[in-house]
């Protein structure tokens, strides 16, 4: 590795890296999947650093592989959680994050419903800002712990098809994936209802497939989105029977693929809607592998945005701070 | 000790324990009891292990006593809390688990409104699984808490008469202990509105005692239940103050008894209900040092269910890793 | 430094406090702001000490800042937060502290929504007791990080002219800048809605204005409290846009001051209403420097509670423990 790859202060998107920061952030995850399985699961990388979990929208998931990564780097978390309105009595993120910043924190991992609060935080303090999903903007680590089990699985991103299943237009995973996987080369698809695929998607050079049988033919991977129900509702859909009739990724449709199909879905899945049991239980999903790689993925991005170099990082298999 | 008591991955109850667990997992709480008495509460048992509090129902008190019992052992710990249908947007408890388990914990203490809850979780995951109170089914850690305060204050629990006073039929704590002491020895009774015992348990080899002053008369200890208040609305007991005046273990019936008689209770107490506060409050009332207790019990189980040695606590007060 | 002064167990309020104990809390806070600017903010001063954020009333602010405060010292902290009838099941607070007390905590951090609740637990528990706020009574660190910041930028805090702006009736806040000011030797004020300032305030030697204009014409200090907006509905004052009128500091307001006006706010702001944002935002505003401050006041509490030497504390630079 002859290049450095420099990162900048935050992680708020895929959209603005480049192919050799993302291929860096997935490499320096790699020493860091081994931490996780070793019964001593703690490096003193992050000791005395201070980060605060800041989630203005309830996501145990998300949290929780986040504070796992916290910890095992040793930093000192804080968790603040609540609706938007309640978090510091009605005070607005710049105020709740200018005094976090007083307190001196070093990193904040942001969950927030609106798109761009990642971004207009980061713009605002000094800490370090991860984006932990910002409306349906995006969820960087959660593209990078896609792609990180894509590339495990397979000879490599570059190239393969990949089709990303389900509510496309308010999904801020699709959004990170799209981008992150177009940079390193995969070929990308959508397939949905077309009231829940956005217009003009095409343009960006990703197939659209309106029928998931379409979809299942061409692609080497599925990344199948969990359907929000309250999609339902607000009428995009008619109900939950015709989606997972239309959409819904069953052992059936698979079979009739012409290669092996790689499984992922971001979780919570709603079992027998967009995905059935026994694909998601069967012998090509590798959903709980995201899961996994998704501590080592944040340990990665705490990692390289506390300064850590991507050389140490794999030469010590990440034993200690660079 | 020539015997070598091997304990399996989980504690889900104390029904299927031999004797020589109980009392293994008693002993060994004792060098742990005197770590919450120094100055400095923290011994490296447990450093670098993941576990996860999962609390479907709330429950300040255990999971604040476990919460302590892991930090002193110097383990990482993450709490997910909330009502069994908001954990994880709605998502099945085998999911979270296998999600959990994908994270690479070491460990999940558990609290959950269904009885087996337990169980079935500590079948389909390879972590250690410990059961905090499963529905009505058991509490464990609670009936050891109760034995070792017991064993505290007499010469043993071998002969000795106990009587829990209560709701026995919808209580994880009544059975936890029964199993136990029966185990160990005990002579075991229950004594209750007949609403509130449950039929069949005399077969077990419990005494069912219809009035509290035949307890009394009989027992060596009361172990006193909180009478959950939503007991009364569902018809089981006419009223607070009848229950009060038929079960409530009160001074004046305490100085009745032929001998001096051991008054516990799990907390938290309806003071002026199940107990009065002369008694909670009495000579004979061992309830804070069961609070004491329920730390170093808990430490203990995590102990070890982690693989610790019974002798080397014992050898070495706890003071390093087995 | 001859005199020795000695802490006590607790910290209830500053009313209590002799000038000599508020002055050495104002210094031992010194060395400890240099931790919070360290690369690796943590010394291992309360290691193994199990603390307790008891918050029966969200304060997401203070609670953060108390446990930042917690963990740069290496504490184990344990939050327990709800309202004040289901933090333990609707125990009463003694019984829930005499059970944290029987877990062996070192500390509680306090805050209650009666009056008096933290003298009350000081009295019953052998743990050291931290008043966080308790009603309209006191929040005795607030008023040390308001004088450690008026005295990071006056020449001291005697003879400084300081008046606190707002709802006085309903503030704690208020309540302990008062004694602390007093007893230190400035000169206090309070300005406000007469509904809203106690009567008899002026026999503590407390000046009272009724015109926020007179107040600015008078004060190097304005120490401006948050507005509850709860106090309208109430009737206190008639409206927002009135208050704010009336009491409002404002940009324009401050131009007419005789001499440059430092700017105090406890936080969260409504700006707008009893602060002007470009005042907030403006270049006579310590009020991020409160938040930074407030962190290394409750260090020196921590610190000095938990037995700490003030001459340590400076000597090392809070390096160890003394």
């Amino acid at each position: 590795m002859t290049t450095k790859v420099e990162f900048g202060k935050d992680l708020t998107g895929l959209e603005g890296l480049s192919s050799e920061h993302i291929t860096t952030l997935l490499d320096v995850a790699e020493p860091f999947k081994e931490i996780s399985e070793r019964a001593i699961k703690k490096v003193p990388i992050l000791r005395g650093k201070t980060i605060v979990n800041l989630f203005y929208e309830p996501s145990t998931r998300t949290r929780v592989s986040f504070e796992f990564a916290e910890k095992r780097l040793s930093a000192d978390t804080v968790n603040i959680a609540g609706s938007s309105s309640s978090i510091v009595k009605g005070e607005n993120l710049v105020d709740t994050a200018r005094n976090l910043e007083a307190m001196r924190i070093d990193m904040v991992v942001i969950r927030h419903g609106s798109s761009g609060a990642a971004q207009f935080l980061a713009e605002r303090i000094p800490s370090n800002v991860i984006n932990a999903g910002d409306g349906q903007h995006e969820h960087p680590t959660q593209g990078l712990l896609d792609m990180l089990t894509i590339r495990d699985h397979t000879d490599g991103i570059a190239g393969r098809r990949v089709c990303i299943v389900g509510d496309i237009v308010h999904s801020r995973v699709a959004r990170s994936n799209i981008w992150g996987l177009l940079k390193l080369g995969a070929e990308v698809a959508v397939c949905g209802p077309p009231t829940l695929v956005p217009r003009g998607i095409k343009e960006l050079g990703v197939h659209v497939f309106k029928r998931v049988e379409q979809a299942i033919e061409w692609a080497d991977v599925l990344n199948v989105l969990r359907l929000q129900l309250e999609r339902m509702k607000a009428g995009y859909i008619p109900s939950l029977r015709e989606y997972n009739r239309f959409f819904g990724v069953s052992v059936a449709r698979l079979e009739r693929a012409p290669r092996d199909i790689l499984i992922l879905h971001p979780g919570p899945m709603n079992r027998g809607v967009e995905i059935d049991s026994h694909v998601a239980d069967g012998p090509h999903s590798v959903i709980l592998q995201q899961v996994t790689n998704g501590v080592a993925v944040r340990m990665a991005v705490l990692y390289l945005l506390a300064g850590g170099s991507p050389e140490r990082a794999e030469a010590s298999k990440a034993e200690g701070r660079s």
